[in-house]
């Protein structure tokens, strides 16, 4: 394959490949250098960037595009700021490159060390939110990536200003010309970048349920998979009333359009204040979507088909199931559940180490919130999406998990 | 996706999901227990295993199957008790399942811990190696995970007395059914495997380009990518010349038909011992195709194409490009390298950084054979392959790589 292949992204990935050729030698200070002047660009040319994304939200708006959708899309002083001030923070966290992930003295006397290099160039295919092409460029960099950025058509301009700015003031600082391409947003530009194979050598989709399983099924380069988090809360009978109480809403209400909102609640069948939690939901205006058990607990539930437990609502909807065991709620989990983020309030040790060691998931919570599933809340700083896969890396991907790694074996002429 | 959509897999691989379900549960000792079964049982029943084999040997032999591939699917007592030693090897490996990657406790009190986890299901197609099968099934079994086996049509019937040996030894154990399955040898089963989105969660092919190309196009299964080995050795300006002679002529002929023998020798122009060393290869029974200057420093030497930079020999052929400096060298690598081993021979630390910094490849040997890059020579213990790819896990595969993680996060009534 050739970038001739690839008649909308392969001239951009042929510069990516080879910016990236460069960006993996380059020492921190270098690349932090970059990242300073890019924020520092974007508040200097905050104008440019709102004038491109007026337009946008003006030709979306047109359209008829619904406001929650707009008001991703819009961008102001204050939010420019913030992802000028996201490329700050990660000036502050550590480079993972060259970290040696461990070494050894083999007894023939080889030096065997594994060290952290970039992965090369990295695509990622995103929707409306305009913020994401300033965090992905900037984690990217930082870890020694090239970018490739297919941001969505209705942010065209807004990427294009914002890549425009960023560009330019990472090659004014030394960074090769490629580090950060913006590929066109035609619907094919996506299947070119999963055919890319040899040019590409990760692609990371974020966004909905749809998109990831087209990624998944078209991609010939490896991809991680992110976002989609059907999550649980499991409410054990040794569960503390208050605190069940205070977790469970937290995890559905506290922001309800992200991953790691929780969509189902279970609950033991021996939990005797089913009834006030349910109420509790309902009074902050959870629709409750439960079965005959939960029903019967409270008259605002109304039925649950297999439909709900299969649903990432990411809306005030919660279901509920009623549930006469541990195994239960793991098989419902193990059938149900996107391995994104599982939780389990008890005082019970048993249970716990239960839940824990029968739950297969990205992050199993033990008396916390589904919420906490976050690089920022894990202390990564910041993060690229959250894994549900197995392979590679499985959570928030923050900096480390946007490196592979080599072994460099260093002898005194050995041969075997 | 249910095991309905799959005829030829997918029974057994309800089977393996159950297991996987209950092996990602057991204890070290419990899993070392039946790998000794495993192997006492291979040692107690070789014969049956033999005149499985027998069969299979003489029924390729029937139909022309050239003596180098019936030698690799032949089987003898001294292969079975070489391939039962290497379950008890596993015995004395550590099980990665349960550590801590990383650990510590947030601001907010929260303790975060990172710990591994059985991927679940493994899938591993493979060619006519028998030993394959155990090696394959150890190395699942020791890291909690369940086996898919699918072997070639030529191995079956020793494949089904393997199989058949090693599940009723681990049953008697307390292994629960489905930890080992055999699939059949159906030319379809593969592309069933590579389907299998949700019951499998590692593939991992091992055998030529043509198996590992197919199962990269055509997987919607996480595939790991083995094996492709166009290896490099780089003899600089600087390089000690018994040194360059020893170690390139070790890569080449140590052992013609493995992934990390050297298939490209790339000289500096400068190197005044190039006719010397081509004599020596020459001498060793070396077929050399190489450009106008190799052609020029020896008779022997015949013209290569770029059919031969692109080459896997894998035969005691080897292509020879002389090159100007470093950047070409590392050019060229880049051009044609299947990202495995490639090595240096230098005495210059300048030259040594530069290809240690600009080689992009599973590993990079400096001063010592491209012939060690092996899991047993690393210190790893057995591998199950070894990853050119830059995702997951890139060198030999261990037990560690053949597991993921999840974070278990502890609060004691944490909420955002």
């Amino acid at each position: 394959m050739s970038a001739a292949d690839f008649p909308l992204i392969g001239a951009a990935a042929q510069r990516a490949r080879a910016a990236a050729r460069v960006l993996r030698t380059l020492p921190t200070d270098v690349k932090d250098a970059a990242l300073t002047a890019m924020a520092d660009a974007l508040l200097a040319r905050t104008d440019d960037v709102l004038t491109a994304n007026a337009a946008d939200v003006a030709a979306a708006a047109a359209e008829g595009t619904p406001e929650a959708i707009l008001d991703r899309l819009r961008l102001d002083a204050a939010r420019v700021a913030g992802v000028a001030e996201a490329l700050r923070a990660l000036v502050a966290l550590p480079d993972p490159v060259g970290d040696v992930v461990r070494g050894s003295t083999l007894p023939n006397g080889l030096q065997l060390r594994q060290v952290r290099v970039p992965l090369g160039v990295i695509g990622i295919v995103y929707e409306a939110r305009p913020n994401v092409t300033v965090d992905a460029a900037g984690l990217c960099l930082k870890s020694g990536n090239a970018a490739l950025l297919r941001g969505s058509a209705s942010a065209f301009r807004t990427n294009t200003a914002l890549v425009a700015v960023l560009t330019e003031a990472a090659e004014k600082t030394g960074l090769p010309a490629g580090s950060i391409e913006l590929l066109p947003a035609d619907r094919a530009s996506v299947g070119e970048l999963l055919g890319a194979r040899g040019l590409v050598d990760l692609v990371i989709p974020r966004g909905g349920a749809s998109l990831i399983e087209r990624v998944v099924r078209e991609s010939r380069v490896p991809v991680i998979e992110t976002g989609v988090g059907n999550c649980h809360v499991y409410v054990d009978a040794a569960a503390d009333p208050a605190m069940a109480e205070a977790i469970v809403l937290n995890a559905k209400t506290h922001r309800v359009s992200v991953c790691n909102a929780a969509e189902t609640l279970l609950v033991h069948r021996d939990v005797a204040f089913l009834p006030r939690l349910l109420t509790a939901l309902a009074d902050a205006g959870v629709t409750l979507h439960g079965d005959a058990t939960a029903q019967a607990a409270h008259p605002a539930v109304v039925p649950a088909t297999e439909e709900d437990w299969a649903t990432e609502y990411l809306s005030m909807d919660m279901a509920v199931r009623v549930v006469d065991d541990l195994p239960t709620a793991l098989e419902h989990i193990a059938r149900w559940g996107s391995g994104h983020s599982e939780a389990i309030v008890s005082d019970s040790a048993a249970a716990i180490a239960g839940f824990t060691a029968g739950v297969d998931a990205a992050a199993v919570l033990v008396n916390a919130s589904t919420r906490f599933t976050d690089g920022g809340e894990f202390g990564f700083g910041a993060e690229i999406g959250i894994s549900t896969q197995k392979l590679h890396a499985r959570g928030p991907l923050g900096l480390p998990e946007l490196t592979s790694t080599t072994y460099v074996v260093t002898g005194s002429g050995h041969i075997r």
